[in-house]
């Protein structure tokens, strides 16, 4: 789900925002730095994954810790309603399993008959 | 899913363009002419409605039958990669069911907090 030339990416489906799932799915295990996020999620720019965690945080999906160490550090975390998005996740990721080559193929068909 | 104020505008989850979802479940019991189409789908234009039928023919979600009658007319029915979009609009529905009173909560909170 993270390398763009990732199946994927042909996905029919999408959930939040361009980002969302894959935040949810990096926040699967655990709570993460803002660094850390940036690290499976190659071409997000800093700009657009501040704006995506602050749209989940908005809609209750993540919290946001910050903790005043030396140096201070912030960390997301899911909420179990941003959790719930998992049951979709993986639902999509059963469909692709099963249809997207027959989706890859029939816009091959397509692209061909012109 | 059809009312403009139906909650699941809120829904977290898009399956192909805007329309594809709502097209998929007006096909779901039978083929359909362009115009019966129109009828649930209120706001939708001609012009969009023609170019996502056109974009679900293309990914092989709906065949598009010509019908030489007196008037002739045209026909859209699911095929089986389309109807399989039936299973991800079941589980996005019925995380709406769970979970958009929630999402709607959250929102309303960070409203009020500015």
């Amino acid at each position: 789900m993270f390398a763009p030339e990732c199946p994927s990416r042909l996905m029919p489906l999408q959930i939040g925002d361009k980002w969302t799932a894959m935040i949810v799915i990096c926040l699967e295990h655990g709570p993460r730095r803002f660094g850390e996020l940036l690290v499976p999620l190659r071409s997000i720019t800093k700009k657009v994954l501040a704006e995506t965690l602050r749209a989940m945080e908005r809609d209750g999906m993540v919290t946001r810790t910050e903790y005043p160490a030396n140096p201070p550090h912030v960390e997301y975390e899911l909420t179990a309603l941003g959790r719930s998005l998992l049951t979709l996740i993986d639902a999509s990721r059963e469909w692709c399993r099963e249809h997207l080559p027959e989706l890859a193929e029939a816009r091959a068909r397509s692209s061909a008959n012109g």
